[in-house]
């Protein structure tokens, strides 16, 4: 090796001892006379020193090296007088004795600190500039130790890893699909893989029994805020086991990532029905680092003539505790806020507890104060509290109310990214409407079971029937999901009936797993994480991109190596295909 | 779950328990009145037993499944009255009270046991059952184990695993990319990475230090046998070091796999020159499980009126030992083996050393006793050995006796599979001329950084300038190359020179590699092995196929999905894109 030590390791325990270090060159300044260089690697910042007892010419290298030189430097470990508690180092500096300069550096066009002056454009341009501050280096160790210990984990279960394939086919629904045109067999397409859903199927059929893969996929589709062309996912499978099984191995496994990462004990994850979900938080992903459940007073608050409540399928509110004294700016700005388009509501109803006991709403002169006491009781409130109230249809304004819920909960400060409240969501429907193609869509995917009790209802009811499908959610952030599979091919043929396939479109679409699933299909399950997402909150950052290396912005574009770009008409020619934009 | 154990377990220390299995129906046969089912799973086989004791209801449902059934069954663990030694739970069987069919299974097109009686095709169709076969499952659970003893060994020299974008950038040059129409860019493409070589360059840049994946790659070219489009490799890179510390480190990679997988202790690595390699097998890749390495003879038969001889450039030979008694229609045989279109040698002389110490060529009537007294001396030979030699162009003929002397390796039965014999090769020339552009191409890639004593050479004699480029070869394969790069820009500017790139070409070219190495980048270098050829060879396959779970065949088709496929007009609209095939 060049070096004898890294720039993060020697310490008092050092002292004396002849050093050869590689690094960086963070940065440089002179102090009457005696230049100091802070060298940085990966692993640290150590100190080095130039001065009168220092070589000449060594002295008058040190004083040429610019920001970001790359150098290489030997010396003894001495004491360092003006000491730095805050880093491992900080106890020693290097009296080096000689330099080398292994690389120049251009000056960088921002700085290389944790707190940088680039803007997002140029630090994404230079994103291996970027890299280098440690902010973003600690998040890509972070990722590499939960990779590790999600395998670690999983092998010791009994997992095995299994590659699926990356060039897979196209099916007739793949919209999202990005396709790769085959040279040798000119005219035909490969897919990327939106998830290697099939494949882990089809190794349950093969007996494989447990399978798990970290794995990219692939998304052709509008990026919004915060998705990513293309995403890993940890991807996991188990025959002869029930819902209850994959629930606690998984859990598990979250448990287990945040003791040996983060060295928090997590509680046991609670679980709640999607019904319950939407019922009291308004979304199948409730952040549940704080109560503020919904109250339904639907029915205490009908028949006094106000119409918007009489007239409303759902009244529903929030209490946001000791918030009584929010003034009417505030509250203006929470009614605008859930007026907002993406929001939609078209009003908000407030009833202050002030703290004198009396109660004071927005609607007060259809509710007299013994109306007002019965809603208070509804909400559970006590004085000083802010009771705020929607009405609508019951699924757009639980959404609404989801949303001002969040909003609250971060203008009190509830929402610590330092916090992890983990939730199992159950029971998740089956089918969903779509009002464009005016019929049911899996919810998840059309290999979904539905659960044993609710079969009939799909004759009969089918968007009631629940299915054996779960999502984990981690402080409000959905960051896995999965079901148990229907392994029985009556069943299948049933639900492809049900969502309006033919016999014929089932046999194009799902052809070589239903043949697969004649040969003896194990009862199976699975679930697959978000990696990416898991990650981001694990390292306490609102968005994915800082835990990809290399990232892509919202238009799909890697700013850095300038992709997508136009090819050769020479490639074009042997691929056989022309572009016409 | 649904099962108590698995299928591999049970033992004499479980008499008596009541137990609950899940597995496939492997066999079932009826003896006296007594009916004996093996059932299966991916842990092993146990049999079931259904006799005079069973309940007769159960009895008939055992004698109604079929092969590959899936079956839960309860039971009690006795004795079994004809043990079998050979699996693990061959002292046991299972007295079965309850049994539950899970699946049936149609009649699978093939035998699903250690040797079928399905053909390539056929079990590539339904590769899902053909995973079921031991062997199979076997190599897969091999390639888990290899890749978690990677990443433990790498995760704990400090390396990090850094996932590296697979929608990349096409490069003027990359005549193999797979592309990738982007919808949101139309006109523009991705394309799919032949290797990370760019992205882990940078992540040196970035100061990461220590990098490694285990990923997927692809190459669209034509396949020869056993080349897959996408492949898996196990790429590495390292700052501050020399070549000294690569071979190291992943010599100590190696070591530690063949020991933790295989349980087999490795001899140190021997190393050889390329130019050794060459003279001594013909091959930058020798089998060295065998020693029958070259002598050459060119002065020795010179001028003896033997034209063939004393014209060529290079009389080379090998000693296969104790083949004196190798028959003319032996000799023929290896005569016609060299000759073939694919080899193309002219002929073979022979010398046999006969056990009674007389000597026998082909060209009596050109070399007296004395002269192949010589010959057996220069080929250290005995009595009993045979020679062969070849003489002609010497690159060409180097390549024709290193296949001579793998099929005589092969013949003598010294290439056994279980025997592994690494070797690393040093020093490959940096560039190589290419006939077809009458100019010299990188051999490795264009960053490689010459040997610094060889430098001055790049003006006067280009292809004898070394690289700091090597290879580890297993028994005859490469399995992994890297090289140091060059970090240095002007030598960086010299080697474009070299290579016939203008400054524009190769700034359009490698742009922003070369951008990022003006701020700062270290000293580095790395390595890359193909990770499914290790798993082969750890495996004793001689192709890589059943080493991934759903290979492609030679056309690059899937033909258990049938992909390639052709795709909607829908699709091909929204990618403006046309196929003209």
């Amino acid at each position: 090796m060049l070096r004898t030590n890294t720039c993060g390791e020697l310490t008092r325990n050092d002292l004396g001892k002849e050093v050869t270090l590689c690094g960086w060159v963070q940065k440089s300044r002179d102090l009457g006379g005696t230049t100091f260089i802070d060298v940085r690697d990966r692993y640290g910042i150590t100190q080095l020193v130039f001065n009168d007892e220092t070589d000449a010419a060594v002295r008058n290298q040190a004083r040429d090296l610019g920001r970001e030189f790359v150098i290489k430097v030997s010396g003894k470990v001495i004491e360092r007088s003006n000491k730095n508690p805050k880093i491992p180092t900080g106890e020693i500096e290097i009296a080096v004795t000689a330099l080398e300069i292994l690389n120049q550096s251009k000056v960088p066009p921002f700085l290389i600190e944790d707190e940088t002056d680039g803007g997002e454009e140029l630090r994404a341009k230079y994103r291996y500039l970027d890299l280098r501050r440690n902010p973003i280096r600690n998040n890509l160790v972070l990722r590499h130790k939960m990779a590790q210990e999600v395998r670690k984990y999983l092998d010791g279960l009994d997992f095995i890893e299994v590659e699926t394939p990356v060039l897979i086919k196209s099916t007739p629904e793949g919209a999202r699909d990005f396709v790769v045109p085959s040279r040798m067999n000119a005219g035909e397409f490969y897919a990327l893989p939106q998830s290697p859903q099939t494949f882990k199927q089809l190794l349950m059929v093969s007996g494989f029994d447990r399978y798990f893969q970290i794995v990219k996929c692939f998304r052709d589709e509008d990026l919004r805020a915060d998705r990513q062309p293309e995403f890993t996912q940890i991807d996991c499978e188990m025959s002869f086991i029930t819902q209850e099984d994959i629930l606690n191995v998984f859990e598990g496994m979250v448990r287990t990532l945040f003791k040996n990462v983060k060295g928090i004990d997590l509680v046991e994850v609670p679980r709640m029905t999607y019904a319950d979900a939407m019922r009291l938080y308004g979304s199948d992903k409730p952040d549940t680092r704080f109560g503020m459940q919904f109250a339904e007073l639907t029915d205490l608050v009908k028949g006094k003539n106000f119409p918007v409540f009489h007239q409303a399928e759902l009244v529903v509110g929030i209490n946001a505790k000791n918030c009584a004294s929010y003034t009417r700016k505030q509250l203006d700005e929470l009614t605008y806020f859930i007026k907002r388009p993406q929001i939609g509501a078209t009003g908000l109803i407030y009833l202050r507890y002030n703290t004198d006991g009396t109660l004071k709403s927005s609607v007060d002169k259809f509710y007299n104060e013994e109306d007002l006491k019965q809603w208070a009781t509804a909400f559970d409130a006590e004085p000083g509290d802010l009771m705020l109230l929607l009405a609508g249809k019951k699924d757009k304004v639980r959404k609404q109310l989801n949303e001002l819920r969040l909003e609250m909960g971060s203008r009190l400060g509830l929402r610590d990214k330092n916090t992890f409240s983990p939730l199992w969501v159950l029971d998740f429907p089956l089918l969903e409407w779509d009002e464009e193609t005016e019929r049911y869509h899996a919810m998840h995917h059309p290999f979904t079971s539905p659960k044993p009790e609710d079969i009939a209802l799909l004759e009969t009811d089918p968007g009631e029937v629940r299915a054996n499908a779960y999502d984990m959610v981690i402080n409000g952030t959905e960051i896995g999901g999965g079901s148990i599979r229907i392994h029985d091919k009556n069943l299948q043929a049933l639900m492809f009936k049900h969502l309006g396939f033919s016999q014929e479109e089932a046999q194009k679409q799902f052809g070589f797993l239903m043949d697969a699933f004649e040969f003896g299909a194990p009862p199976h399950g699975g679930i697959a994480f978000g990696f990416d997402r898991l990650c981001s909150i694990f390292a306490g950052l609102d968005s994915i991109r800082d835990v990809i290396a290399f990232p892509k912005n919202n238009s799909g574009r890697d700013v850095m190596i300038d992709s997508p770009s136009t090819i050769d008409e020479k490639q074009l020619n042997e691929l056989k295909i022309k572009t016409t934009a």
